[in-house]
């Protein structure tokens, strides 16, 4: 199965794991916000988005790091993914 | 009974049952947006949307992962559909 | 006495009755809005709306299905009616 | 005295009375906004607004209705007028 | 000393004292914004703001109704004054 | 050390003392934002800021009008300086 | 490792430390943003970002001030970085 992402959209998936905190509980004061490093798996066609032309700079295969919280998990196939905007991606790490 | 959506948006039937949390209640921190698989029933004619040129890419039949609560579900003959923008689809799943 | 919508507005007439909950409290996480099925009586003259060209594309007659809670409710002469915006209408039931 | 109204906005006065609850305290998840209507006494002279062409559609005597609690009621003489933008009315009333 | 407003702004001076409810206390609910009359003491050259040009309609000497809260009271010289945008103003009076 | 603003950034210096409240707790309601009187040091380029054209009208040695608390204060060298946006300055004292 | 900031982003290191305060929670009255000083290590390569042309006026090596809380902070190889935007940026320290 195939994930095939619309417009500027990119799947990443991630290398770290998630820390998850002991009691799971989020306090917004402490909730600063830390990328992750991921993987890009699939690369979205880019084109006119929201009236606006986006050209896409990722490729697959390229090691990124992201705002974590951003875009939308989903699992395939019992795999983890998530999905993004282009320009929810910080960097690429080289 | 025909469902005929406007301008960007796409009738969708979900393909998988929505998780039901025993208690019932959304507990906002915990409420991490879940995207769900569906199909394609309906595809609106696009065109001039909020003043921008929208081409849909969308097909009857394709299978696509969208953000879960985006959108509007509707009821019509006791089915349940969900109409959304193709902007709030993700992605494609071959 | 006859109601002439503004720009890109039109004036629907609800065909099912709002449910009403037994204790009229609203829950908002509960809030799931629905939408309903309505008949559009009257079409405004679309033209440049806050600076974008709209096409009225509803015509008189056209059973439409919109967001719950969308538009204002009006009434005249003892008769309810709602005035909204046709981006509002998520599509027509045929 | 007379008040002229500035750019895309028009002076009316109400025609039915203001519905006045008997505690006075507004509870929001019931303030349910009704339209109310009103008569058109005086109409700005429209031209470019916020960087929008705005043609004035509305003419002084026109019976309109529009949403309660938009624009700003302003007392002059002893005498309620609501001033708003033309993008607030919804409908004339013929 | 002379205040020279920047951009679309004019500086006004309030013609009715502002009402001052005896505790002090500002209730949210009952915050009703009323406009309150002023005079324009120096207008702005207006031009590009914001990427829009903006032409200034008034001039020094108009009686105007604005919307009270709108825009920054400033105190020169033991005198109270008012400075706002240009479509912070609703009304001319004459 | 000179402090370079950039884009259509200006750094200023307060000419009066920030009142200090004896508590120093902020009263929501009471926050009343008052403009403080300042003088300018530097004056950024200007130029593209934001897709828009900005000219830079402030220079270097103006009184300036400006909103409490807009901008960031900077401490360099035990001096504190504000750097805020042309826009955030109302007026010019002469 | 080298981090390849995207579109208008800059990679920053900070020079002075982060003020830690001795219980650790942030007091919303209190939470004056101040600015830090820190050393441009990469910058990304402009270009059109969200529609708009931007050119990048920063250079490796750059002192600049910065809104503390602005960014993502990233942890590379135990070393604590900060991606923000160019706009982000408020001055050039020489």
């Amino acid at each position: 199965m195939k994930i095939r992402p619309l417009a500027d959209r990119v799947v990443i998936k991630m290398l770290e794991a998630e820390e998850k905190t002991a009691s799971g509980i989020v306090l917004p004061g402490a909730a600063k916000e830390k990328p992750q490093m991921a993987e890009v798996l699939e690369v979205g066609p880019g084109g006119i988005v929201d009236g606006k032309e986006i050209v896409m700079e990722l490729k697959v295969g390229d090691k990124v790091l992201f705002q974590k919280y951003a875009g939308t998990e989903v699992k395939i196939d019992g795999q983890e993914y998530t999905i993004l905007r282009q320009s929810e991606i910080l960097a690429v790490v080289e």
